[in-house]
């Protein structure tokens, strides 16, 4: 085992979009896990929009971090070495951890990952956080229901793209919002999406989605907000549900714009929004988990993962987010999975 | 009876804000009531700010009304012929009717007024239409409950004001935008409310809100959307509810905003945003009536309405509406009352 250790830390708070000024990699010593904690060999890093939040000196759900301190994000790894805390080395666990190599993390912080069920990747994304996003967001907020028209935004994201195989699933139309042409050949023929139109290229969303979802919207999952929410509203049916998941089309505005301006589409449709955080349900997680983990092993419930190889490239893998450079979950590999190692 | 009836018609859709081009009043015979019909004189005749959306040639919950035909708003009326239809000359009524002296209506499309039970203007403000919408839209949807904060845009308006008073009823803090000192005076001293904002003197709105509502915003009963609704959803608490009634800051837009620009607040508070129609509620509107009727005779809601005399006002005291002319409810005095003829 290296001796070296190297961690991002915040570097200063980007203004608009983070950049190489945002980042600073450094390198220390391995840490030695205190009592009850372990020490894990990170093997994959996941970068998610909502760090943008985090990075801003601001109130919001997900604590701001400090300048200079390391950055933290979902981790799945290897222990390497146990002083308590119910694992051993070997075991394959996944936690919110440092940006880094190696990290010491409490066991109590850590949850087990089954090499056997799935990827071991999965555990950050399809059987991660974003898969649960998706899962109780779709099924829970936005309710769509047979013969519905469910409408998602960064469809072919790490969320989006589960949602929309859920809602498919649970009998509505699918239509998705996505950055490419070949993300909406991927939505389209791969993920069984109805119809996908490549914001991007399109010049009305409005009329693009008159077309693509020709009955109206009766669900709506919003990743992005900004124009494309605007144009999902003027489509909105009856007693439409909105859920609220993400609004990255805003994460690095300069000026952030403070509010909704219009809602009154929702008066004469009756609509609601709203706005919902996963860690709500998190009392059911093990239950979202089996079920995502059944449809992804039958085959049901298909996956996408874009993976940027080394810890040093993290940086560049956030900010792709931000640039559609993903297609489904955007990991960075850190090291070597277990079984290769 | 005079033979000659005068009634406005709609001569050409608004650009912007209505002006003289709008309307035009035109002379005629007194209609004759057909079979079931009755004669209407009215005495009352109710403007509102949803109609501003009847002018245009859109879709919207309430049907465009056509150019050249006449505008028809609640009327309270006092019954001079009947063909049948359930009513008898004298009869006090409310229904939809023109813009006139004289309207004929089917009686099954008209309400009887109790004239006992409070002054028959009532039938369109407290005990009518903006009640009962002040009423669903505050107990159904935005649900203040005892230590909440009660935010309403609009407050000294026919439904903000009534909207306050429920929520004060209810044990919440009641904090209403509005547009006057004057306003802003009667509603702490005569309604009650805890604070008020005068949104045109306020610099910023969310320091103002910082200030009146230190506690954050657990309901939101919005007439009025924009800047105003921009900083509540700066305020808004854990699981907060917005109620979403009117927009009137936008009805007069040239170019209307298309939708909601930002929605990040109500993911970390997982707020819920509703959009509602008294409509819905119609199967209880007279539950709501004794509620609101008994109220009223307890002293325990106050209302408030601005009367503009004669017919020929009627677009004044429309247009006055968007410039806050009126506290409560805007009636336009139509004909002499019922004992007083």
């Amino acid at each position: 085992m290296p001796d070296r250790n190297r961690k991002f830390l915040l570097a200063q708070r980007p203004e608009g979009k983070p950049d190489d000024d945002t980042f600073e990699l450094v390198e220390g010593d391995v840490p030695e896990p205190g009592p009850g904690e372990v020490l894990v060999r990170t093997v994959y890093l996941s970068v998610d929009p909502y760090m943008r939040g985090r990075m801003r000196d601001a109130e919001s759900y997900a604590e701001p971090w400090d300048v200079d301190e390391p950055l933290k994000g979902a981790v799945v790894g290897e222990v390497v070495e146990s002083n308590g805390g119910g694992f051993e080395a070997g075991d394959v666990v996944t936690g919110d951890l440092e940006w880094a190599d190696y990290a010491t993390a409490p066991g109590s912080e850590l949850t087990a990952v089954d090499p056997d069920l799935a990827p071991i990747s999965t555990a950050t994304s399809v059987l991660g956080m974003t898969g649960r996003t998706a899962f109780f967001g779709t099924r829970e907020v936005a309710q769509p229901t047979a013969g519905d028209t469910f409408v998602v935004s960064g469809a072919a994201g790490a969320v989006g793209s589960v949602a929309g195989q859920i809602a498919k699933m649970a009998g509505a139309r699918v239509v998705g919002f996505t950055g490419s042409d070949e993300k909406v050949e991927f939505l389209e023929d791969e993920l069984g999406f109805d119809a996908a139109i490549n914001y991007k290229e399109a010049d009305d969303y409005v009329a693009a989605l008159a077309e693509a979802a020709p009955d109206g919207v009766d669900a709506y999952f919003d990743n992005v907000g900004g124009p494309i929410t605007d144009a999902v509203f003027q489509h909105l049916n009856l007693d439409a549900r909105v859920a609220v998941c993400g609004q990255i089309s805003q994460y690095n505005a300069e000026e952030m714009p403070t509010g909704p301006r219009k809602l009154g589409q929702l008066i004469g449709k009756r609509a609601t929004v709203e706005g919902f955080l996963v860690w709500d349900f998190h009392a059911r997680f093990e239950q979202a988990n089996q079920q995502l983990a059944e449809w992804v092993q039958s085959g049901d419930l298909q996956y996408r993962e874009t993976v940027i190889e080394g810890l040093a490239n993290a940086p560049d893998a956030f900010v792709g987010l931000f640039e559609g450079e993903n297609v489904g979950k955007q990991l960075v590999k850190v090291g070597e999975e277990p079984d290769a190692a």
